[in-house]
């Protein structure tokens, strides 16, 4: 679906990032804001995007978000990211949270979601974007899985309008 | 749908939020970071399923987001929250995210969005919640069409299991 | 008293800001500091004084300021603002601050203040602004005690000269 | 006016802050906002009246405050305070705030400013503090005039409240 | 060295940190201030040293730290961090700080630094830390090398005391 | 062994720097994070070459800092900081680090520590810096053993290139 003549793996994009919660995070309970979890989300699809095209990039939309599972003041929140898929100017990214608790020895699964994220040029115009080669069987699985959640966006778009 | 014998009218949790976009908010092309809306999103949403159900709250989900407009450095952001339905425990809050150019005096819709918000009690378990009095058809329509919403992020989630 | 040739409604500058008190901003016994009030109060003039001059505003000064209540780790403040008179490049922006604790269901008085703004160019020189149209009876007193303010806001200025 | 049986000389509490403005605490045209000025007084009001007391302190009010200069990015701002008077939980704190140009070599006069900390225990309920003892010229004069700013204040207050 | 009687392989701590710089993290020349590099330094430390004692930490001392490439506003800021050797209750991490240029397709070292982080109690206490097992070439001779440092950390430190 | 043809006393670039630990510089345990303490460091000692150079700086290095005390929530910084010695456009800064408990009414050393800032142009090029003349004996002695400390730290840049 790319119209850029070059592909680059998906490995060039793949990007880890750990955090330690602090309390300005927080909440009266000691729990992680959820804003606090998706801006971290929003700035490492943005980071992957932007290795992935090599340009500024801006946030299109984001998939519905579940939080699974909370985090508190002293656990690790560890985010995973890689391109799944691409558009002509358009990249949708894989964002994945764990919540590593050090006392007890647990890491839980906090969200997933996905990201369509934009590059543009400096005048925030949308310009092209090279195609992504899967390396895992998931990524490949997300790349083959990516026209059936194109269309349910643009079906909920629509259904947005008419709201 | 809620269990608690007493309701409260929208108004009392409806929640005003406007905001300067500084600098610190943006990339290089001056455009806030996604990340950045969506945090505010949840501040106004915490802060309006607070005063409905007089209790502390958590976020459970997020629905998807699109953001159909940018806001740069200078522009103003008006964001508006109401409680659109609540379960026993949960509560659907409603935003919407305006921004504001004051030289070109435009004014231009960013995104909508629906949180689902929990309260919970100093344990972080769920405690349930007043009804809602819906005050404007916009909010009555909300409410009538909470049911299918629920329906439809139940099956999203279950789809997502399966992922 | 003002030089240009049209005057806008209060209502076009009449802002609400709600926010939620978070741990950084208070110190040992969870109480808000002062300043960060200050802060917030500053911020909702500039946005006010902007919305009605459409143009870039500096503060350049604050009357003074008691704060009869505190807030709390938890509370909510709400704060409103309105230009309630103007000069020939600078208004005077009423703020009122509340603060809501969600558990004891009560509202109090937080403080109140009187800040002018004035509007600047590009390179910092003061310049004109429209007039301001009162619609409540509050923002007709104080459009008529305004002169009163500003002779005492001089005389004040020539006592600190002195000192 | 204070209860104490020891006083302690203005040194014991003269604190001085140096800060460089970066561009997050300031507006399009580079200068830095007034509400980071006003916190950034408050936080050296806080240091030297905790240092005046040993105990922990709220803002009461702060005199008005008028912007004669303005700050820029990259330039330096330098805060000067003491204890000026005490009551007997209250200290008047006066502070000073320079702005250093290091291009142009020019050291200008931003504000000077006058707050009222009190001194509270772990409840928040105020607590006595000792008198304090003047050393230099200037905070004799502030001491002898301490009951005149005093008698303003209360009367300030009490048209505050006619308002 | 380490008294505990069990050890855990580096990669238990392995830990990877990727930062987008941003305009409140750079100066007037639009470069990354070099505290803020060393505040990221100190984090993914405390993470990593977190993660193989299970325990809280502090930061005991860091080597000398030299900037041999500098980063700006845009760029990428990748760190990597394992604990390279262990004393009793201290733990040597090894970080090392890239700096990733997307248009031009760069990537250079920032730095390397070394820092000694100790685990404590809740009272601060240290508290003793199990050994590493290193899984690299360049673990195996960090640790081998680790002796020769701490004694040279040793002298130093003696030598800023007749400072 | 600086090039530029006039000197200027340590007391030009002498600065002091108070700051107020609050919960967000901290950790679980209350204890301020090392890497905060190092931003303050790098802050004061940027001001500190600033003010010698009257130009923009950048940190080249900082020399190792052992942190022998910690502080808490409600301590009160201070940090000292002055030119110790000059290079053609490099600076060596000498920093002092207390920490201030006021209700123990103890003041203790956190640390000390030497960095070397260098100045330059608006291209990040270095530029030359005036001399510095000492004021206090211990300004004459660390501008004395200045040669000392700037061979150690070739050698020890040369060893870090073989590691
Ligand atoms: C995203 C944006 C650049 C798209 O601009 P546009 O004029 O609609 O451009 P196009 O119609 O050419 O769409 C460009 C790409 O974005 C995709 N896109 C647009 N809106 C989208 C949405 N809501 N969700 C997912 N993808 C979207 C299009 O499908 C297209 O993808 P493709 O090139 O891979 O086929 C524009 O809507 C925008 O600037 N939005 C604000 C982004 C922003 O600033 N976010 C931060 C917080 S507000
Ligand atoms: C939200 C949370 C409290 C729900 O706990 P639970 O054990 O699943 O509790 P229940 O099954 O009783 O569900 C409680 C309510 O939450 C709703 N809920 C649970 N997960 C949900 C989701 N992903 N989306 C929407 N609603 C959800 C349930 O429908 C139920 O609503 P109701 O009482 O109105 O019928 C729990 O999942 C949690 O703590 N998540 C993390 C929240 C958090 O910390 N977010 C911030 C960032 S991680
Ligand atoms: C405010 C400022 C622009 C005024 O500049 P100036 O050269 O004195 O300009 P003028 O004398 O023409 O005054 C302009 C207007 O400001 C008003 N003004 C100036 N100083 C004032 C003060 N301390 N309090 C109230 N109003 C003041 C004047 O009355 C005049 O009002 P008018 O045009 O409505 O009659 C200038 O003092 C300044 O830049 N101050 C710093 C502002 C700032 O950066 N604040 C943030 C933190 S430092
Ligand atoms: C680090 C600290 C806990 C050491 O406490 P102590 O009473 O000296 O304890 P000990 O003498 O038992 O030393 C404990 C370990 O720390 C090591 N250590 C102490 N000071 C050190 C230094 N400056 N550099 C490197 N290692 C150091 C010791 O070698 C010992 O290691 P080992 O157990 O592996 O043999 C203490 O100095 C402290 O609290 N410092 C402040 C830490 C801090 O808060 N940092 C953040 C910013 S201030």
């Amino acid at each position: 679906m790319t119209l850029s003549n070059y592909n680059v793996p998906s490995s060039q994009s793949y990007t880890i990032q750990t955090r330690l919660v602090i309390p300005p995070d927080t909440n009266h309970i000691d729990t992680i804001f959820g804003g606090q979890v998706l801006s971290f989300i929003d700035e490492i699809a943005a980071i992957t995007a932007m290795r992935h095209s090599n340009s500024v990039v801006v946030t299109a939309s984001i998939d519905s978000v579940n939080f699974v599972g909370s985090a508190k003041v002293g656990d690790i929140l560890i985010l995973q990211a890689f391109v799944a898929s691409t558009g002509r100017t358009s990249m949708e990214v894989y964002v994945e949270v764990f919540s590593e608790n050090l006392l007890k020895k647990e890491k839980k699964l906090t969200t997933t979601s996905i990201l369509t994220m934009v590059a543009v040029d400096e005048d925030g115009k949308p310009c092209p974007v090279p195609g992504v080669i899967p390396e895992t069987l998931m990524q490949q699985r997300l790349l083959e899985t990516a026209p059936i959640r194109r269309e349910q966006r643009k079906i909920q778009r629509e259904n947005n309008q008419v709201n």
